[in-house]
């Protein structure tokens, strides 16, 4: 079976001159895929025609009027935006056209469209942002990265479910190791909700390794690091800050005077390697995890090998069958251990 | 008048054979200084002996028959080492024979056995740990950084009180700008601590920038960053794991065969320059703010260099009058606008 993705490639900093690219090149490294491709006629149509890709035969563009802005309120775009490129490769997957979906436009209007339009899974509070970490050991998924400010305990829980099944299925991890990001690694350390969070963990069939501090994330010293949308959107944000003035310090290092640049040239496959390590856009792509659908959010910034990540993310999590699995371990979890987990979701009928 | 410290000579993961040395050095730059050196009587005078200095007759040794270890419980520190080297520092800055005092030990038992020793200052609720970041256009003070796990917004005021006056008093700023570190730059973005802790910002006297997003802290926007020490703990041990992997990764790229190893040899200079701009021993020390007397918690690796950095901001915050400046400011706080603070801490009889 084909696996076909929407894609909204109004969204992001760039539009069509870099989504249309990558999905060019998404289609070419991926023979079973199909795209649906969201947009205004016009830009779409001519960056496909630049594009000359003998890959077009599995490229159906759908016609958008509206786009949503980067700085729009959810509100905005829920309520007068329901021709957005947004909105409708949301439909797209909502109607069972298309199996996943991809945007990189802003993060809290594609949360809420998302929820809106094809709302939680059956046992799921609130869906979290997931998105894939870069450790001396390989990687390390994060969850939630800024969907939920206040989470309660069993809001938690759930994202450790969802985050352990995702690494389950994506990466054919047997039993996936969850690390509670807290401030110190005693069960009695960290706020109230921390601390009720470890209990039910214990509890629960997650193979629950925890608490982690912030440090660990990139060890590597889980497979999943789970925390509120608060702390794993400081962490994500802080990372990101020291790592850009690290690499602008270094750069400007480099090009002082004559021989630093000169070291800067005998150095460039030194720091191409490196650069090539941690490299952020080859972690591109975050799941929005917990709706009835696959919604992969790409960097607004993303340029066209970071936004093709996105899209093999997104491929991956619906070939992988990721929704029925997060069912089931939610299903697991209150078939194995009811008495255990008091604050366990409930599974609803589907 | 002479500032005097006491040093807890025993705490950190080193002992004396950093501790002494270091102090040495201090004294070398800090004419007008003088040490009470607190701990056994053994290991210091070795070190003493051994550091060969001129600047002997400024440093007093006080003998402390115990040490706190560095995974000891706060409450066994408090109630079963009373005459430890901590302890027995923490008391001297008590008696009012020292200005200030440092230390590499535990942070848990530091904050622990001041606060059950110096009590809070009249209108702080909780004393918080502040430590000094560099970025991208000098260094931010951020404050809590793990001493208070569960925060109310009146917290989170007295923090962003006690952050500017510091950076007022040490740094010589007129009005320090004070940022919430937030996942939004919007007011109405964050947890309910969050959002509260905005509207009591906005209507006191700080020179109030905003809401902060964990980029901001490295970008330099404001130069007091505040958070609960949940977040803060999160954002500082996520930047060390970080930095510290990035570091790995560029030292592994550079000694991966001969012709890296070249390049290495040749980018030394530029190498050291990058290091020294992002050294964290010329970070060292961090305040614990609003009890009633000076203490510095070193960081518990830290070697010669770092530890001296450490004594040198115990020096400043002493000789610029902290304690008194932070009393005024909680004052002047109540005084100016005491309707729109209303949950501003309340100004006792000192």
């Amino acid at each position: 079976m084909k696996t076909v993705i929407a894609v909204d490639a109004m969204g992001g900093d760039h539009g069509p001159p870099v989504t249309v690219p990558a999905c060019l090149d998404f289609l070419a490294s991926h023979p079973d895929a199909e795209l649906l491709l969201v947009g205004l006629k016009e830009p779409l149509e001519r960056e496909i025609a630049r594009g000359h890709s003998p890959h077009v035969a599995r490229l159906t563009v759908i016609l958008a009027s509206e786009v949503v802005g980067m700085n729009e309120d959810v509100r905005t775009a829920i309520r007068t935006k329901k021709d957005s490129s947004m909105r409708v490769a949301i439909d797209l997957v909502k109607e069972g056209r298309a199996h996943a979906c991809v945007s990189a436009g802003n993060t809290g209007a594609l949360m809420g469209t998302a929820k809106f339009v094809l709302k939680t899974l059956p046992g799921i509070d609130r869906p979290a942002i997931c998105a894939v970490l870069p450790t001396r050991t390989g990687q390390v998924y994060a969850l939630d990265l800024g969907a939920n400010a206040d989470c309660t305990p069993e809001h938690l829980l759930q994202f450790a479910i969802m985050g352990s099944t995702l690494v389950k299925a994506v990466e054919g991890k047997e039993n996936p190791t969850v690390g509670l990001l807290n401030i110190g690694s005693e069960e009695m350390k960290g706020n109230e909700v921390v601390k009720k969070a470890g209990e039910l963990l214990r509890r629960s069939p997650v193979n629950f390794h925890g608490n982690v501090e912030g440090d660990d994330i990139y060890k590597g010293t889980t497979d999943v690091v789970v925390c509120d949308g608060f702390a794993g959107n400081v962490a994500l944000k802080t990372s990101e800050g020291l790592a850009k003035m690290l690499g602008d310090f270094l750069k400007e290092e480099y090009t002082r005077g004559v021989f630093s640049r000169l070291a800067a040239l005998v150095s460039w496959p030194v720091i191409r390697r490196f650069r090539r390590r941690v490299d952020h856009r080859r972690y591109n792509g975050a799941a929005l995890l917990g709706l009835r659908g696959i919604v992969v959010k790409s960097h607004g910034s993303a340029d066209r090998l970071a936004f093709a990540t996105a899209l093999s993310r997104a491929a991956s999590e619906a070939s992988h069958g990721l929704l029925e699995r997060i069912g089931q371990e939610i299903a697991r979890l209150n078939a194995l251990a009811p008495a255990a987990a008091p604050g366990a979701p409930k599974v609803e009928a589907a």
